[in-house]
């Protein structure tokens, strides 16, 4: 940010009167434009013990696999844009939705909310964004195809809580890796 | 927004190529500015039965009570926002948090993240916020002086939980009220 989306002058990066954090402030109109962490919601559209994957056809992580997931639109519910980002990305329509885990990503600035839905039935196929999408067993997840850590760590306890006979939910957070 | 951050030249609202959305898009640098929710962490935190409530001293809602809360902080975690939250508004330490709802607010576009915690001790008093801080029983929650319908939602459920002797992770929507 260099100039006020408010009055189009230049800002300054300082620490406003009261405040403890240094945010772009605008010294002609005295805005002060705060910046805030963006939420990512996202699907695991299961069906007869499969899940729906995504193969990435943008960068980044063209070509890797995802769960559909996106950001979360202003004047949507968490559920509403867990619901289009999973019909955007694999053309799937899903219901049951069911909160499974929140992931905090601090080295983005990103929260990730993941939800455990019902895949309504075989009708999907490759949005915009994706390159292919289809249904896994267990067996068949491409672990080492992964797009993001993320996904990973959603998949694993997935599986995990699954295993143990009870879905829970759960916290965490993502660390940067090298690879990001 | 009225001027593009990063160049200083007018934006206008229209929908971007390849997107659905109006957008406030820059003519002259051509950056897509997006706009999206933002995320409130919060506490409930518990000792020995009582909830610590905080006296508004700021509007919106000054004089009425709520649970600790604010807005995620880039590069926070969201447990980390939840006891920064805590002190800031209680001067309170809380451990050992566990999620227990997620609260969409479309009409306002957040997305509230509430975190049930243990108080660490008595040690909590008023924050540059909050007029009063104190420990309520079930019977002396003040619910016809809570700040906002989603505190409200938060502490019924908190309380039907309790009551059921099991919590579980919550998820729901919060509608315009005609107060808000």
């Amino acid at each position: 940010m260099k100039y006020c989306s408010h009055c189009g002058a230049p800002v300054q990066l300082r620490v406003p009167p009261g405040d403890d954090r240094k945010r772009f402030v605008c010294e002609a109109c005295h805005t002060i434009h705060y910046e805030n962490p963006k939420i990512v919601v996202g699907c695991i559209p299961v069906l007869e013990n499969k899940i729906l994957l995504c193969r990435r056809a943008i960068e980044p992580r063209q070509g890797l696999w995802t769960l559909p997931a996106g950001y979360l639109e202003n004047g949507e519910s968490v559920s509403e844009g867990a619901k289009r980002e999973t019909f955007e990305e694999a053309r799937a329509v899903v219901s049951n939705l069911v909160p499974f885990a929140v992931f905090s990503l601090p080295f983005i600035s990103q929260v990730y909310l993941m939800l455990r839905a019902q895949l309504d039935d075989l009708n999907f196929g490759a949005g915009t964004e994706s390159l292919e999408v289809r249904l896994f067993h267990e067996t068949e997840i491409p672990w080492d195809l992964l797009a993001f850590p993320v996904i990973r760590e959603t998949l694993r306890k997935y599986y995990e809580d699954r295993s143990n006979g009870r879905f829970l939910f759960h916290i965490g957070d993502i660390l940067k890796d090298i690879t990001e």
